[in-house]
């Protein structure tokens, strides 16, 4: 019935589908809906900054009502995707873990709240809060960040990739789900910023866009998964543009300085400030 | 009437909106619509390209017509989102800023096709014109900081940033609506870009991926906005990839070279070449 | 019938566009639709990863039959799209144009393949094949960048291009079409990874965030477009992030290992390891 | 710039354009928006029967809290539409018509609960009231007129006619607004049902399909409006499908039965039947 | 927080939910998804008629593949609305009802076929069975009562009527899904078609518009349900527009023709025409 | 693959689907988009009542470009929509075809306005033109069938069918687009009226619902098409609600009245009244 090359090419691919066996071709996979994540990270963030992102119509009722008018079905919600990313002979609950899940967010949110803070106060540009929670990249990548490390702590496989990578696409931030922040976050432009699984970062930190926060060699293949692979952040440092800190032992000391484009594979004492010196440059008149 | 969970994390969320008072919470806040300035920036791509965005239908009119027929709703837009953007007791007229930003347009407009040309120049690998205008990152974010730099000229808050951060998002390149940018700029790839606050750009500027024009230590809370923070790039100069300036009294002289991953705090001579000696490598045989 | 400021903007928008001729206004221009496009580029997703993207509906039938379903009417439209991309005095048969496209996916969909092994093994924190085929950014960009590159081959304009972008605003990775990869590509976080058109890269190569593969002195207008402007990357290299390699002789060995920040202007034998002594750095006490 | 054929249709529907002035052309008509309309009955559907057409989120509230959620939307789109409706000089005040309007509906629901068991009651083929409520068109035809009696009984204008033409559409059923109609009001099948401006309604009254509520000789112009031209039903009479009552004068006594078919000009008195006479019929062989 | 108005209107409506309880209120009821139920019909459209309606990409299938495809979905989705309609204490098996449903299929395709033959042989109007297929309401009609009667039959409640309805709204014609139907039935214009609920209708049977088919007294309450309260029509009986015959004990023999406008309570023998003699009408000059 | 009973209706199905050929499998079939078809009726009703329903923007222009505007696109899609509709080796030009309903638009145009009046004239119940347009039932079938009867004109087969059933479904109004109809045609309520293909109607002709104009007994066959199948009607007829005037050769003389529910299939005189006795009735107390 199909033309030739089309028959051909049909039948190399279908063959292509049937070796790999259920892994590409089938329906026995069950995957949690990219677009249902995303769903339940717009209400959450409803929940969160109700003036601004929420329905003003809700905003009649009490705090109290609004907050669970929005939590009961995304308990739902997540309860479902949570029992599709989960492999099929998995002991964990769904219920269960949504229910754990909408514990935290009362803290999450506190956290988020001074992030907004640490944003106002670091950024000269910032001329208002609003326009922080309204448009700020970073702190965008921030909120999806902390949702997504609640889910990584509880073991709920995929999804927390699903949320990252989505930020990760719209702010050129990437977090991995697994890194452990502390309050006062602070990430400005951001583009090109990554921060590894294993990462420890403290309260009140900034970093700036193009920071990599990263593995020594990640060589060695994910069998051989080692403890800790990405760096320590202590309390209070800041690290500029372009910097690349690597390795799992590397620890930057509280209130450390780390200035942009440094490349730090070892330790660096608290209330230390590492200068750069510009590699050696010539200066020569152009042609 | 809802399970225990959910009423818990409920109060607590409750009580964190009630605490930020109207902040957060509450129907008082008026806020621009992110959609509908969207909407305005692809109404002007449509004036400024018609053959590449517009209305096949609408380009039988004459091209004064065509652009007065876009122009008049367009005002009326940018007026309303200027109203819902403006404080409350804001003495400025929404209606006046929309209709001098309206008086911008066509100078913007010759801005944007210096731009095009700047591209097609600069890019040995653009087939043709169209290709820019229609699919390069560079010239989109050039376009949307143009249009938001004459609303940032205008004091009209929060409008520029959520144009500078929609750009950012598609492009991962990020101008502040603040810079001062002259004619034939040229971004190419552009991911991590990054043009502070109180940049100044000449004409015939060319930046290549990850360059950041920088302020030096951007500590300083934004209570104490210092004046100038960021450097100063006079006509023609070029700044190949990866390369950070910092500095508000840091000028590159008019035609210099700013060779990639050069780390500039100090200011250089027109038509100097900045070459980066490579940082010290080893080469030594892997195991 | 118009208020003077939109009659003035309109009548110098309305010049300009006259005088531009037919480049920007009128209706002769043809143009690929950026839509159909991402929907050609959705369909291919489906067929390649039917598990992942398609409809389970379909899965019932014969994965040849699943394949020759899908390709029909994927022929027609890129047949479609191609002769809007073609000019219009070009010889070539866009009909001949998709039919050779659609010949060449078996074997795309078999390197691909090969990157999903090369992103399992090489990621630590990859959990299983899944996440890798539903969320990394760097397996899309290789995927569009595949596709892309069989219509560069056949020097069908602009279509190449919409998609590289596509992927680009994405995932921040930016792959000209025109670049020639070998299998098992791997390429992890990606923000800020520019490869040029000329680029040759081997098998088994691994690359990092913010590696730039680019050419020397892009100031060559595009009418003097030399031969080879960007480098060679020989099989089994790994270039880790923030790497620059510039220039059309360059050639990385194979097995070679880049550390990462390095700046590479030339060639460095197979089976060196590169390591990059950081930049000077004094480390004192903040104040 | 246009073939022949279109410039001399354009140039002879503009001239009809032009002729009829600001009615037909020009931007100064203001009316109501047909969609918003459509919006204001579904939301109005929600509010009084939630289990059914309601969000099941919202309904973990009071009941109270629920309608009030719903009721301070509508009654700021009501407002917008009124005014959209009113002439523009007119003395009528927008949010005050609103306002009584919404005074109204806990009686308008009540009444339509009326509808709901005489519908339960009447139509033996009910297998439970959610079918009558979920599925039939004239609970649906009595629901929209009910409400758009409330706007005109307050001389709202255009709103009750395009809330009742969306019935009609619907249904086939056609109740003007104007109709004065009691509770427990029946309508089976409905289609082609007509109910008449100043047609009068009692309680309990049932009609059946085709029955028209008619003015006797509707040529007179709308300036003569006389008073009252469309007939009186009384409660508890049955009118069958297809009869034909006509007239101002005409009133159907209470608890009457008008046969299917009948055709009636003149008064009946209360408890009589109109029993309908088939007319003469010949019955014969067909060929 | 609510105006007095609104707060009072919600109170008393609140009152009223809250006082007929779970049955307008609350979430515990569950109720099939008309948008759902009319994606079931638009699909059985696709099966029986592909060239109509179908994907023109699937019609590369095997008729037989072509059929599967689209059933296995179909019984899925069915059942789901089946156990949304059944009783919560319900016997019955969604899935067992839904295969049930599947098996009648090929034999209601057969009957629609019929039903094509009669309308265009029927109707000297219509120019093509095209026309027929593709736009006829009367054909539509009866497309969903067939469906619709395969469910009454097994005692699915709630969605036949929504499915009757549905059809209704569109054409016009309202055939209860109880009633029985042989093959070839003809229905032209149709509006005010009305078929009751225990109608026995046999083979290549002709109905025009506005025709009754009704209960003689359809007063008696639901509770009190007499078996057969519809007429009888055997095969090849035509009748006309207008026309009302009523009664369970009426029975129209095979062949007969009943005249337009035509009101029958009493059987007419097979063979017979019945001629109405149009009632009494005086001519005389209109003033 | 599948299920037994899936397997097997599949098969039957496909059975079926495979001996009916081409008909209703296949891919050769081409057919006129309904969809598209809606859109041109959309955009004809913004040609006509541009303040209506047309964009409020385009209104700026003079009524003459308004109208090219909208009819240059226009020409090409119903040239399209002809084309599909066309038998494959039909000698019709879908261009030519196109060109020339565009030039009977002024007129038609014309004969709408002239339908306005006439209702606005008639209804006394209608408060102003605006409702009219925007509202009246009436008014959107004329306007439907006007358009279609130019179509069926020049023989363009299955476009004006799927126009005039679109109609009847919004409606309940079924006016053949075959009939002849003059201008200031008046349509109250509607539901249920029939116009059939050979009818032709002079000018300020009234109908209200229920009204068929129809064949006397269409049983023939579509082969043996009569010329002339239903009645004329003069100018200045008034036809009331539920007459039923049957026969080719029955014509109904200038001015003449008919009342409801009369029954003709002779001619009437001009100026003739035609009063209709009501079958007789007999009025006894309900028991």
């Amino acid at each position: 019935m199909y033309d030739a090359p089309i028959r051909d090419a049909a039948s190399q691919i279908g063959e292509t589908l049937r070796r790999s066996g259920t892994q590409i071709y089938g329906k026995c996979l069950h995957l949690p809906d990219r677009k249902a994540i995303i769903d339940i990270l717009d209400t959450l963030r409803k929940l969160f900054f109700p003036a601004y992102f929420g329905d003003a119509a809700l905003m009649t009722l009490a705090p109290e009502d609004y907050a669970a008018l929005l939590l009961e079905p995304l308990e739902l919600q997540l309860a479902q995707q949570i029992s599709l990313a989960l492999p099929e002979n998995s002991a964990a609950d769904p219920d269960e873990l949504a229910q754990d899940f909408i514990a935290q967010l009362p803290r999450v949110q506190q956290l988020l709240m001074s992030d907004v803070e640490a944003l106002f106060d670091g950024d000269p540009a910032a001329q208002n809060k609003e326009e922080i929670i309204f448009a700020y990249p970073g702190l965008y990548a921030i909120f999806v960040y902390r949702l997504a490390h609640e889910l990584y702590l509880r073991k709920v496989p995929t999804i927390p990739r699903i949320m990252s990578e989505y930020a990760h696409s719209r702010t050129g931030i990437d977090i991995h789900p697994g890194a452990a922040i502390g309050s006062h976050f602070f990430i400005d432009h951001g583009t090109g910023v990554v921060v590894g699984e294993t990462t420890v970062i403290g309260d009140h930190v900034k970093l700036y866009q193009g920071v990599t926060l990263g593995a020594l060699s990640p060589r060695g293949g994910h069998e051989s998964l080692p403890g800790k692979r990405h760096p320590t952040v202590e309390n209070g440092v800041t690290i500029y543009s372009g910097a690349t800190i690597l390795g799992g032992d590397t620890v930057i000391g509280a209130g450390a300085v780390v200035g942009g484009n440094a490349f730090l594979t070892r330790s660096v004492p608290a209330g230390t400030r590492v200068v750069i010196h510009a590699p050696e440059q010539t200066f020569k008149t152009t042609e």
